[in-house]
This record gives C-alpha cells, sequence and structure tokens, in this order.
C-alpha cells in the first residue's frame, strides 16, 4: 500500500508540468494531506524529490512550496553498442541528459569482448562523472542491434556478427555495472520508447512504428501506446523485409533485403562518392524500397505514423517523395487516410536516451523499490 | 455486482469440459452456495443453464445435479458476404452449430444492395429454422472481405467492388434482422477468433496470425491472445504485401500484389485448366509469393504460428514447400526457432463461425443484458 502512494505521489509530481503544492498533490492523488505530507517527506529524504523556494508573491495568501523531480536524485545510465560506434549517457531523475559518451570505431573487427571491454570502460567514465555531480546511478540498460532473449542473452546481431553474446556476464566485470540492475534491449524498441514518451507528450496513446536505420535497420513498433514485443522480443525486424525478392544477397543470408538497399552501407556503396548529385542515385532505391516495406507495416498493422530515425532525419528531404509515392500506390487505405511520416527528433542518440529513460522510469514506477536498495 | 455474479457463473460452467455441480461452482467462484443457487435458478429459468439427471450411482452419497449451458437457450446468428458466396449459421449456447446456409454465386454482378437483399433473405431462413427449434437468435455478426468502421459502415471491399456501403441500413430491412443486435466486422478477423478458440484450448495465450485466402487474401493478427485491430481498425491486409514490386497490376492500383499470385482467381487463371500437371506452375508461385509475405509478417510480430484458411487448408500438401522454403530464408530467426504453419480446420465456414461465436460469447460474458432484454 504504501510503495502503490508512493509512486502515485512520485508519478503525481513527474506529470505535472510546473513545481506542486503537497496540496495539489492531495487533490490530485485523493489521498489526505497528511499521508501525502508523510510520503513526501520519505520521497525527498531519499532523493527523489525536491522542494523549491515559493515565488515572489503576486497576490494574497501565502505561496506554497513546490515539489518537483530532484535533479541530484537517482539517475539511468543508458549504453549503446552499435556496428561504428559505442555509447553511454546518464540521465537524471528529471530526464535531462547529464553526460553523453560516444566513441566513434567499427565495432566488427575486434569481437564482442572487445566491444564490451570498450562499453565498460565507457560506461565507468559515465558512471564517475555521475559520482562527481552527486547522482546516484540507479540502473543501467543496455540497447543492442540484434535479437536479445528475456535473460538478456543476445543470441544473434547479424550486422556486429554476434551469435549467443552473454553480455550482461562480461559488463559486470566493469567495477561500475558489477551491482547496478542492467536491462538488455533491442536498439530500436528502446528508440521507441523514447519516441512513445515524446508522442504521447502529444496526446492520446499513440500507434506507431519507429524505424532505427543505421548500417542494419530495425523497428519498434508500438501499439496503442504499449511497446509489442513479440512471442519471443523479436518483433520489429524490418531491414530483413524482402523489397525485392529477386535482389542483392544480404547477411542474413535471403535476397533482396531491406537492409540491401536502405542500409547506411548500402546506400555508401552506391553512392562511391558523397557529391548530392552522385548520391541521388541510391537514394532513389533507398526510398523505393523503404516505400515498399512500410506500405507492408502500414498494411499489416494498420498505424498511421511512421516515425523514421537513425540516420534516416538529415536525409528526409531527399527521402519522402520516393516513400510517400510507394506508400500513395501500395497501402490500400492511402485514399482513405494518409500515412504520417515524421523524422524522430533524437537522431541517433535515440536507443541509449530511451534506455536511460527505462531506467528512470523504472525508478518512477516503484520508488519504493529504489529507496529500499538505496 | 449481480451482473458480474451472473456471468462469473455462466462462466465457470461454460469452462467446465463436464457437467458441474452447484458445489462445485461455488467452489470455483469463491460466491456462497446460497448465493450460487439463487444466480443458477435465474439462469434455468432464463434459459441458459440447464440441469442435467444425476449419472447412476456409483458410490456412496446422492449424486449432484450437473449445469451445463443450454442447447435450447440463446443463439448466434453468423453471416458471411463474399466474393463468391452468402452464408449464414445459427450456432447455440454450446457452441454446436444448429443450421448451416450457403448460396454460391459471384456477388460482383448484381452489386451491394442485390448482396445485401440476398443475405437478408438467408437470414430470414436461419431464423426461422432457429424459431422452429425453439431457439432465441440473440444477436447477429456479419463477416465482410473488407475494412469496416467502428460503426460498421464497409468504408471499402475491393474485390466486391464496393465503396461506403451501410451494410447495416440495408440488413435492418429483414424482418429477422430488423431488432437485433448486429455486428459488422472483417471476414479474417472474425476467423482469428474462431481460430484463437482452437488455439486457446490447446493452453496458453496464443500469438498467430491467420491468413484467409479467397479471391482477395485477408489475415487475423492475435497477439497474445487477444485480436489486434489496428488504429482504425483495418490491420491485415496482407493481400496487398507486395512480393514483386514490378509485377502484376492489381484492383487496388498498386503493382505485385500478393494477391494477384496466391489468391483463387490468381491460381484458377494462371491454371487454366485444373489437371494437377498444369496446376503445378501457379502453385509454385503461389507458394513463393505466400512465403515472401509470410516472411515479412514473421519477421515484423514475430509470431510463431500461421494458420492458413480459406481454400488453402486442401492446398497445403502442394503449397507447403515452397512457402517453408521462402520462410526459411528470409525470415532472420528461422534458425533459431522454426515457424510452424497449418492448416485452419473450419475451412471456408471460419469467418461466419466466428461470427455466430462473438455473439455467442458477448452473451457468456453479459447475461445480465440477455436476459434483461428477453
Amino acid at each position: 500500500m504504501r510503495a502503490h502512494n508512493l509512486a502515485l505521489v512520485l508519478q503525481t509530481v513527474a506529470n505535472s508540468a510546473d513545481p506542486i503544492s503537497r496540496a495539489s498533490v492531495a487533490g490530485a492523488t485523493g489521498l489526505t494531506r497528511a499521508t501525502v505530507s508523510a510520503l513526501v517527506d520519505d520521497l525527498v529524504s531519499g532523493g527523489l524529490l525536491t522542494e523549491l523556494a515559493p515565488p515572489p508573491r503576486t497576490g494574497a495568501g501565502r505561496p506554497a512550496v513546490g515539489l518537483a523531480l530532484a535533479p541530484g536524485g537517482p539517475a539511468g545510465l543508458g549504453l549503446e553498442i552499435n556496428v561504428d560506434y559505442l555509447a553511454a549517457c546518464v540521465v537524471d531523475l528529471t530526464g535531462a541528459v547529464r553526460h553523453r559518451l560516444v566513441e566513434h570505431a567499427d565495432q566488427r573487427p575486434a569481437g564482442a569482448a572487445a566491444a564490451l571491454a570498450g562499453l565498460g570502460r565507457l560506461a565507468q567514465r559515465a558512471q564517475d562523472l555521475a559520482d562527481a555531480d552527486g547522482l546516484a546511478v540507479a540502473g543501467a540498460a543496455l540497447a543492442v542491434p540484434g535479437l536479445v532473449t528475456a535473460s538478456g542473452l543476445v543470441r544473434v546481431a547479424p550486422n556486429l556478427g554476434w551469435q549467443d553474446v552473454d553480455v550482461l556476464a562480461q559488463l559486470r566485470a566493469t567495477p561500475a555495472l558489477a551491482d547496478l540492475p542492467i536491462t538488455v534491449d533491442n536498439e530500436a524498441n528502446l528508440a521507441a520508447l523514447g519516441a512513445l514518451g515524446e508522442l504521447r507528450a502529444e496526446g492520446g496513446t499513440p500507434s506507431f512504428v519507429y524505424v532505427s536505420g543505421e548500417i542494419g535497420i530495425g523497428a519498434g513498433i508500438v501499439l496503442d501506446g504499449v511497446l509489442y514485443r513479440g512471442a519471443r522480443g523479436w518483433s520489429g525486424e524490418i531491414g530483413h523485409l524482402t523489397v525485392h525478392p529477386d535482389g542483392r544477397p544480404c547477411r542474413c543470408g535471403a535476397d533482396g533485403c531491406l537492409e540491401q538497399y536502405a542500409g547506411l552501407e548500402a546506400i555508401l556503396r552506391e553512392a562511391g562518392v558523397t557529391s548530392v548529385e552522385q548520391i541521388r542515385a541510391p537514394l532513389t532505391s533507398a526510398s523505393t524500397a523503404l516505400g515498399i516495406a512500410l506500405a507492408a507495416v502500414v498494411n499489416l498493422l494498420d498505424v498511421q505514423t511512421i516515425v523514421l530515425g537513425g540516420i534516416y532525419p538529415p536525409l528526409l528531404p531527399w527521402l519522402r517523395d520516393g516513400i510517400e509515392a510507394e506508400l500513395g500506390r501500395r497501402v490500400l487505405t492511402a485514399d482513405l487516410a494518409p500515412v504520417r511520416l515524421r523524422a524522430a527528433t533524437l537522431g541517433p542518440d535515440a536507443a541509449m536516451r530511451g534506455a536511460a529513460e527505462l531506467v528512470i522510469r523504472s525508478v518512477q514506477e516503484d520508488p519504493a523499490a529504489y529507496l529500499g536498495r538505496s
């Protein structure tokens, strides 16, 4: 009961756009003012809430102290391994990114152990920076471009060349991560969770597909406001939708996968050089391939919104016409209601930001567990 | 409260494989025996439950009277309009099909009004047969091969050539349907609901895609045991997944849709005649096209089971190898866990059976509403 009420009070403060008084929290939750005050005291002493000085008096009465999420409280550590970079970020309880570390390097030649050791060093630096700020890292989440089991095993990450990698066991070797709760998830899923927060703020319970274009292409599927993971957690493998049945061979063993037309390496390989004139042809075939695959997604799932992330946002001006032409031709309901195509705003940081926010959200949803642990 | 408890008692009886005593219902629900007895009396007098004579004595004690769903109680009227047939069935509360009427005829030339008038006549005959059995039809559900809005308007049914047809208004002209609650839904969705009942009986909360192959091809998507309808109710348009981007033109305006390779007319057109030798080529291209499209479904949704219905079950021996070859090549996780391909057991009746069961289920879920109405 206390755990439930602690969460209720914390989330009421979190959902308030402005600092909110204890009296208003009582009003919004239906709890008595005495109960709210006791719970708030626990949340303040546990470092989850902070009390702000009252604003200057503008009218009659004594202005109330405002409650807000504590920027110095627990923080989430977001981690990402991708084909050509490692990344870590520290996001505080208010959602602000406090530190962001990115190392660009091809992670394929050295293999899984080296990549995980590199990520461990990056995580340690992020943890040290968090310590210096007085932030308590409450947990970590890791985004991986591959198929992850419920227990955190990476079954296969085709573009990294990984198979059955126990990332958790290897990350635990880093002191900063040894005792931390760590979640491992697919990078497109975590990026979709990041985008979900944004779209939810616009109201309603959005259904959308988040397409994360890097060297591989993954998708996170959000249906009625909930991330759909699939029977085994392996949904969203849009990069391997067939767009040309007799087309280019793919790393996965099939032919004509979307990745071979709209993935970063495919685009660069076709471009050869980087002048705008010469990049136009690969972007045409990339936009056609994306349009064919996204039409399949919309025909199957009836989502009205596609969010393009990863490498796509800056390319969208050159991709949009081609994608929309295919959607218009191939989506059965295109005449009834247009598909909305939008660029993700977080860019390549989306997955690690989503990872950090996953940690933050778990603290907000169960502050009693955090307070009991700390 | 009474409404909730009536439903609880009715569903406890419905979920019991054998007739169940009042005492066992009390034990299973946590209600007192007196409460259960009062509720059972209402359900028996309302025609929803029946009391069976005790079985012959085999041991000590007086054997209890067994409760079971009443085969003479409320019934569901399942209706279907498809491109080449009209159908109606009456399913009683126990799930038994009491009457089944099918009229084979191309519904396209005469248009929507004629088809709906024909269906009205069929519904009237089904209602008359139900009357003769002393069955009270509690409601009707209609399966349509098209996009249906929440209010029951058929926005578009490409293979019937329908656009914005208010089927409810026209069906109301039939006396049997004038005052009945009527639901309109996509035929693949209703067929998937029928298959869900079957798969649920095997245990767990199944995720699967039901593919309904007729002249058009639709799919019903069931995720974690729940039918996923999409943002606007238009999910599952697998017939318009692109399998050959520059392929055969489709009625929908796009090129290379699955329907143009694996739909009934496409198969027959290619076959020309019906000897097994001559039908082999179109079945090869149909199975390849199905495999490409189903691989997209599995890659996106991570469902482990595909149920093939409509015209496909009898063709499955000739389709399976081709479909499985494409699934093996194109599903990213094919090496990790095979996709299970199974034939629907209800065949072309699946949608109208699902429609009738939808009515039966609504009575089982809210018997108080039915008792209040009757």
